[in-house]
């Protein structure tokens, strides 16, 4: 069981180093909009990303890869086939997975989807509030994305941690993760990470990253946030506009430094 | 009608604030190479993106979104399905549509789409030259894009937006937007605009997100287009390259506001 | 017969200038990863890309390209059939092409794939040394990328050039180009290639480039290599990270002139 103390900014820093020194094969099951910006995420945080996703393909390189990325943000039927697969040979090798319910709530076949997935055990559901909302059967719908914060689903988050002994990671301008015990709440990040599409997706597969070389799956899911949010302050630093920002969050990824990580993180 | 005073460079801008102001929902059905770009415009210009394009989701989302993008770049069986079904949604919702044909001419599979689909009610069919003169039937084929300029496709045009009663913008160094009647010339933009890709399929998810906040497709159209050309011409201001250039753009969508759209747009 | 002196720097750069005068028409079957970056690599160094791959419409285009790219990355069962149809007609009409067997070795259906096509005469396989061997029919699996250099599949890389008459291209810190016969060494380019997404696809892109203007497939190769090389290491002068060196590639690929190709490449 995961207790308060055992998630410390130094705890972050250090899964962020083990990342960069086991470069951990990371498969990633996303969306067509955010395959790139995913892979080159992944590649400056030092980890190695393999977008394998089809049903023929997927299952085999699951259960060697060091995790698993599933999310549901543009589902086409192959795709649906290739996450089954996947989620099936991770779960059986013992690979950990993370669940990114991309626009859960709003659309019935990926809801549909999500909440079978969410039984087959991920280490961590990672989503926005009105996402993780969607998910535990609340009523989702256009525009919720912007009227639900963390703390709006807080209760909600809990329960389905609880529910499916997993981690849930919801960002916002202030994170929550937690495993239905411990909850953690992270303040950081940038306002620019939301002007930018991907950053949320990459954050799922960078968490998948953190859940590849740490088995706490709310300390994995806490360092990749951090990590994230501490490369997005540095980034927007002298950023002209969300394309400067976009490219220097790249930079500042493979750059910060599990110190940085460890003395700038606020975790409450 | 539209008429010829209806579009000043006042009303331009006006366009461009109303999209910051109402972040209209923007669902984009379009190709494989330009998703990501095409998001970062949106996010870039205050819209809000979702790249739902299967037959089994888009449909449901287009009835609600603000308007709607159909590209023709990478067609696939399945997208196919997902145009029909959003189209019918759309237009039944009354949620404004933009088509744009990309390579129609050259191919007959998305010529014979594009063809169906223009007859459904487009409130802008947005292309080159050459594209337009191949959803109206002319030869097509490889090599006629470098042919053919607004200028030479004018009657063409003109015609089409009688026909559909549609508008029609047609990108090149001297853009022409008319819809049968009147007819507008936007002078403006940059050469390099050319030498990165998806500036154009992203030109038609802008002019999507400015039909959703105003009625006239002519004027619409022409905010975009003029948006799109004084942020080119901002990014192309100290750009090394195409790299550089692309990167720029995106900052200057997000800054450029409706006073240096009115300011700056030449339009006869 | 190619023959050693044939590809000197000078006729490199020769061939890096043929690309920008004639502007070939690159059809690219690509991996959803890459195709953004490879269509700006290609219009940076002038050439016109078409990412057409569909069963319905790939053959159509590849008989009237310059050059086809087949990239097995993400390999969908639409692909497959489109893959095929397009070296079909690209051979059926003389238009040279080019296999990039990615992770070939590792998943059987696109080996099994990339074993059909490479009897097909392509005029340039390029991969790393893991996805040569896997093609050669030797041991793939997870890890062999890291554990094999050109200099490892040597052997290998000979073998499979005379096998199918076709020209081997093998990136690596020290890039290996053969026919079977003729051997180039190309010691160049920069780690950081290694960190941004694309980088070797867009390589096969812009082989694929060279090929269209260049008979001689080792020389294309080469040439395409040494360019994409003196980019790179013009690039990461004063990049600050994978994100800003990414962004600098494409500038410099379509800054480095044919002289600097043949100044700054070493061959042996």
């Amino acid at each position: 069981m995961t207790t308060m103390h055992a998630t410390t900014p130094t705890r972050l820093g250090e899964v962020v180093e083990r990342v960069r020194t086991r470069a951990p094969l990371v498969q990633c099951l996303t969306n067509s909009v955010v395959t790139n910006v995913t892979a080159n995420v992944l590649l400056a945080a030092g980890a190695a990303p393999a977008m394998v996703d089809t049903e023929e393909e997927a299952g085999l390189l699951a259960g060697v890869a060091g995790a698993v990325l599933v999310n549901l943000g543009t589902l086409t039927p192959g795709q649906v086939g290739g996450m089954r697969a996947a989620v099936r040979a991770a779960r059986s090798a013992g690979v950990p997975w993370v669940l990114d319910p991309v626009a859960v709530g709003v659309l019935p076949v990926r809801t549909a989807l999500a909440q079978e997935l969410a039984t087959r055990g991920p280490a961590v559901v990672r989503g926005n509030a009105s996402e993780i909302a969607g998910l535990a059967g609340g009523a989702g719908g256009r525009g919720v994305d912007s009227l639900l914060t963390p703390d709006d689903v807080h209760e909600i988050a809990l329960r389905l941690a609880r529910e499916h002994r997993t981690a849930v990671a919801v960002s916002g301008a202030r994170d929550l993760v937690t495993d239905g015990d411990t909850q953690l709440r992270i303040a950081a990040g940038h306002p620019l990470m939301t002007r930018v599409t991907g950053v949320g997706c990459s954050l799922g597969a960078l968490v998948a990253a953190c859940t590849a070389v740490e088995d706490d799956a709310v300390l994995a899911a806490a360092a990749a946030t951090a990590w994230m949010c501490v490369a997005a302050e540095d980034a927007a630093v002298g950023a002209a506009g969300p394309g400067t920002f976009a490219v220097a969050l790249i930079d500042r990824l493979a750059a910060v430094g599990a110190q940085d990580v460890a003395d700038r993180t606020r975790i409450s």
